[in-house]
């Protein structure tokens, strides 16, 4: 089975909660959308901050919203050894045991003691695309990307469902060790 | 044909040619060696170099000996987009048409016209370790990694002859799309 979806690579981000957002931007703050994202509902934001860890700064992360029941900050490996943090690979939203970080934004400081990952890559699809692909929510498939460091990425969780639509989410990282550029087209294989 | 190689990480690195080492460090100064390598001959060196681009520095790169031909800065493509380089992917070596850079050494600074790349991914093998192995030099084969972050590069050069070591070279962007520890043992596929 063949199926292509387009792979986009996500630069180093956090999702705020609301109670951070008031920390780090003022009393009563709501976030500035820049930008919707493919994904329904998802926007970048205007909004940046500082990401501190034990060994550096890494400065003017983008905040994509909305906010967020728990604080989560996503670095690529590199970025994150950067900065002295030892980054577990992690799907979103499932934050317990990883490290922290200090968040420093224009009105205030927020020291997370944990919810800093690397993402674990992933295919969003809707129920309909999933259903036309064969795949499962949550099940593991492989993705092919083709070029001069063309490679076969396994473990690449599908997440899908009506929240969804088709897209894959790769980091920096990944990205630069397949040279995808912004219009890379992977092939999902089961 | 399954056949294991030791995967080892390259983080940012130079080469350097007996001129710039002079410019960099002074007249006459020979490096020093801090370690040998598994590739015969070669060593790090206890020497560091700052490397300059439009947008930034990458402070205290480590240099490689011994002192080659010509001049070659080796970054992730992380790197060099953190300095404001766009790098092309080449095999050591080939240099014709890559970018430059501004080094700077504690004894002076060298411009460099070129040499800057992301190394092409490759395995060493001995003459014999590819007559085993049942490829030859200049062949592109793929590397399987296992792990949570498994996944099969394609593209992968050989380089084999008498001057090599069996070991697979990726750069810290794949060894991070990997998840690659120290330790790591790729399968070599033809």
């Amino acid at each position: 089975m063949s199926y292509k979806v387009k792979a986009s690579l996500s630069n180093k981000h956090m999702h705020l909660k609301e109670e951070d957002i008031e920390a780090l931007f003022g009393k009563g703050y709501k976030l500035t959308v820049s930008k919707n994202l493919l994904q329904p509902g998802q926007f970048a934001c205007e909004e940046k901050v500082d990401v501190v860890g034990p060994k550096g700064t890494l400065k003017g992360l983008r905040v994509l919203g909305p906010a967020r029941p728990e604080t989560q900050v996503e670095l690529a490996m590199t970025d994150a050894r950067a900065i002295g943090i030892k980054v577990p690979l992690r799907e979103s939203g499932k934050l317990e045991g990883t490290p922290g970080c200090k968040l420093v934004g224009p009105a205030g400081e927020v020291v997370l003691s944990h919810g800093v990952i690397a993402a674990l890559r992933h295919v969003h699809l809707s129920a309909a695309q999933a259903a036309e692909a064969g795949v499962k929510d949550k099940e593991f498939v492989s993705l092919r990307l083709g070029g001069e460091r063309g490679l076969v990425f396994d473990r690449v969780l599908i997440r899908a469902g009506d929240a969804h639509e088709k897209e894959a989410h790769l980091d920096t990282d990944e990205g630069n060790a397949a040279m995808c550029d912004a219009d890379a087209v992977a092939e999902l294989i089961k």
